[in-house]
């Protein structure tokens, strides 16, 4: 399979390109690193990583940025960094490489526990998940050819430990875990769902 | 009580405006018409909207303006109908709005069924309807001096059949369940929920 991963060079895409290159074609796509760089907060620079790319089986995005900090001060343009970020960056993703992707083939999306589990500080990033967790629902009866769309919803993970404060209680998702939630997406048959990987 | 409704000049914002004003001062806000006008994909507008009003003890949001169409042909500026309306714009009313209602006060935002029961052509309101879900459960534990926060998920409203063919076999939520949706988030004490009418 040829996989494009989105966000490769961070900490949960680090560890899925590592495990899913020993057997797939991996490319690497990240903001400022990566085989391709691209900007999800841009749709000219969406469309023309998929120029590049060219048709591809899968499509797996870990890159999500949002904003963090107290609701009582936030800004409009400061929670929109979720929006403009982990949801419109998500969305424009699917909604340009449906026109790329290879029939019978899968996008597969990050949100996390946010959606029905919020923590202080977490409002734009909650919005964002619970946003693309819908949008999924949606899309999925939507997409032609047989092609699938999921997300990976986990709770903090493993290898992220300066988030353990913010998530007091969680039970961190290790990172096989977490590779098990996208293996079940990508080369599983479902489509609509939302993984949680524990 | 002192009740801002945003969207009173609709199908549901008339139903509640007139349900309420029998015991309530209600202040109606329209994107044309009402009491005052305010677009709330605009900020400013917003800002604009709370200074007229003043202090208030609730605010009802029955406006979530969105994009109808089919997902293959659809653009990123046609999907963000959903995203800068019922989404973003019922976000500002809150993150600006708490710098204006009374203490105990509450708000109450629409989302639908679309959240969890996508229906063809709907990715933009199910994408803005699952993110306020998640938002307001974020902002519930945020909010300061009591200030409560729910959304009003109802299916298709008994007084909106040109959207019945959308929604085959859906069951029209009357539009007394949907008023006592909204009575439950106004009047009870609950907040952080999604309060489905039927
Ligand atoms: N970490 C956790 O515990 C956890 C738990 C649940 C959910 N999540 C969600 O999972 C996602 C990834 O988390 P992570 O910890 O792996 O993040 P991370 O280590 O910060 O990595 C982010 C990746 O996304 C890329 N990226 C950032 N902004 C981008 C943009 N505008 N366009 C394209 N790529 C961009 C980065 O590229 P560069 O390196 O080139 O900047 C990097 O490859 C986030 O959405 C987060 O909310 C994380
Ligand atoms: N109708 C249904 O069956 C149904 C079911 C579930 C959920 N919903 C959701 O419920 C909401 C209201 O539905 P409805 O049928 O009552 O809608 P509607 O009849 O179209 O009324 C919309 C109201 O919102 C106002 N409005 C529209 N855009 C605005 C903006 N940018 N700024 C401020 N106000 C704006 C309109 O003002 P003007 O009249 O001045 O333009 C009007 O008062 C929508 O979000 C819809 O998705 C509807």
């Amino acid at each position: 399979m040829k996989i494009i991963i989105v966000g490769a060079t961070g900490t949960m895409g680090k560890h899925l390109s590592t495990a899913f290159e020993k057997e797939h074609e991996i490319i690497r796509v990240g903001a400022t690193s990566g085989d391709i760089q691209a900007d999800i907060t841009s749709p000219d620079s969406i469309e023309n990583l998929f120029r590049q790319a060219g048709s591809f089986d899968a499509l797996i995005c870990t890159a999500g940025p949002s904003y963090v900090g107290p609701w009582k001060t936030m800004t409009h343009k400061e929670f929109r960094r979720g929006i403009e970020g982990k949801l419109m960056g998500q969305v424009n993703l699917v909604l340009m490489g449906q026109h790329y992707i290879n029939p019978k083939g899968s996008f597969t999306l990050i949100t996390g526990a946010l959606t029905h589990e919020p923590v202080l500080n977490f409002a734009s990033a909650s919005a964002a998940n619970g946003a693309i967790e819908a949008f999924v629902r949606a899309a999925a009866i939507e997409l032609e050819n047989g092609v699938r769309i999921n997300a990976v919803s986990p709770t903090v993970i493993e290898d992220s430990p300066q988030y353990f404060p913010f998530f007091p209680g969680d039970i961190p998702v290790t990172m096989k875990q977490l590779e098990y939630g996208f293996r079940k997406s990508v080369f599983g048959a479902n489509t609509g769902q939302i993984i949680k990987p524990y």
